[in-house]
């Protein structure tokens, strides 16, 4: 079944220990819909300004995204510069331009309104509900936050959370949303606020799921080599949301399935700049990542 | 078969954000006992001084912990007194006096010399090659170093490393020995210091084990109530050890269950102030727990 994913698409200028890249083409949306379009049929709705090349337009429906909801605006598209630290464990914004994306106010076209799964990437939370309220019929629904949302719009976010089906946040974002230290009670605080499932990414520390019937930890794919973490989460994102939408049910086997899906979407994300490795992947590259980290995690 | 510890012997006086216990019984070879008798026959070799109170050697000698290498010369005990962050992730050492533990010079009594494992426990690298001097015939070798042998003994910790199976450390042990941050690097190159397996522990992230052949993963055992880490380390090398030394083999499948068993002996010892949960548990409270972590874990 098709997925729905509404956050932006930005130009990123990226620096990290193996180099720098000017511009790359990048986003929320961008880096979950190369991911999830390994697994199934993705449509996007993003924003970009009259500076956004062909070039990307191309890759993106050359890889079979559905770009239909990319709405073009007048003005310049999202950009944002960073710099990571040595041990690529801190990240620090040079410069952000919120562009066309500082007012997105995402509208779905007719054919995207029956969505079966809905990912609502990086956005305000109130910008998340009002693609909730386009959408006709139930829809499996999760949603990214991050660290300005907790502090700036926290009424917001705690409404959406009872609207959608899960959440996924990074450790220190369920600590700050919860403020418990212990991630093992952060994520079923998270719980109680809502989500029926909850995903704490740790990083190089892998990732938790938190269900009021289950619990679950994998640990990261094993990369020796992280060249540029920008995306990560997003591709996390990607390759969990796709390869549900590809299973027949959710079950708890599909979603922690889906969980090593989408480390194994992270980890090749990570090892080369922006959008490289996910633009490049194959289906079969990625399930042969899945057996390696399977293999690396069994007990048995 | 039995297994064989050489370490400290201490008096604890920790303070955590659920109280403060004064003149604890302690010390690695303490930890690491309490949970290897668990699974096997262990032999201590430690040392005291004369403030060492006799309800201290009935609570080991209950446990069924042999003591005959626990040694008492005159002087007082070594004692430390540490203080834990609010998040439990880091520690202030508020004293440390080594006094009969300063210049520990282990002697195996006889009894011990034919040791089918052996850990190496808190000490001097020097101190621990001194303790396979004494052993007759062939013995499965595991140590701990630290911090302080890193940086002040690294001659001596790399001849060691070339007589010894296997290494356990922590996190920022393996980057500060080999310079590498990334962790699956550091594992590798650990290896190629000589041990054929090695054990990276990340705390609350769980631990990874390398050898030349297969890497491995095992994240922590959800617990919601860390009351005091003190000893986390050595119970996980008693529970690990002890588990092997009650397999038939050491293969990989023995070595993995072996992790876990560590994993388990660590999160119980964490739930209470000293040694009090390892001295009550029992091995049927250790399995369920241990089912419970494989449940956690496992994808299936």
């Amino acid at each position: 079944m098709p997925v729905l994913v509404v956050g932006s698409t930005a130009f990123d200028t990226v620096e990290t220990p193996f180099g720098r890249r000017e511009r790359c083409l990048g986003g929320s949306a961008t880096y979950f819909s190369l991911a999830a379009q390994r697994f199934t049929e993705v449509k996007m709705v993003s924003v970009v300004g009259e500076d956004f090349p062909d070039e990307h337009r191309v890759l993106l429906t050359d890889q079979g995204i559905d770009i239909e909801g990319l709405e073009t605006r007048p003005g310049k598209t999202f950009s944002w510069s960073g710099k990571y630290s040595a041990d690529m464990n801190s990240r620090e914004t040079l410069d952000v331009q919120l562009n066309t994306f500082g007012d997105f106010a995402p509208k779905l076209p007719d054919s995207y309104k029956s969505s079966p799964f809905t990912f609502l990437a990086h956005g305000a939370p109130s910008t998340q509900a009002s693609v909730l309220d386009q959408i006709e019929g139930s829809t499996f629904a999760v949603a990214d936050t991050m660290d300005l949302w907790i502090d700036n719009a926290k009424a917001d976010l705690l409404t959406l959370l009872n609207r959608i089906d899960g959440l996924i946040l990074n450790d220190e974002e369920a600590k700050m949303l919860t403020g418990e230290s212990n991630l093992i009670r952060a994520g079923r605080k998270v719980l109680e606020l809502g989500p029926k499932l909850v995903i704490i990414k740790k990083g190089e520390h892998g990732s938790f799921l938190f269900s009021n019937y289950f619990q679950y930890a994998l640990p990261a794919y094993p990369t020796d080599t992280v060249v540029d973490p920008t995306g990560a989460g997003d591709s996390f994102a990607g390759g969990f949301m796709g390869f549900l939408a590809e299973c027949d049910s959710i079950s708890l086997w599909n979603m922690k399935r889906a969980m090593a899906y989408g480390t194994v979407c992270a980890s090749l994300n990570v090892e080369d700049f922006g959008v490289e490795n996910l633009a490049g992947m194959t289906r079969a590259c990625v399930d042969r990542r899945y057996q390696e980290l399977i293999q690396f995690v069994s007990l048995q």
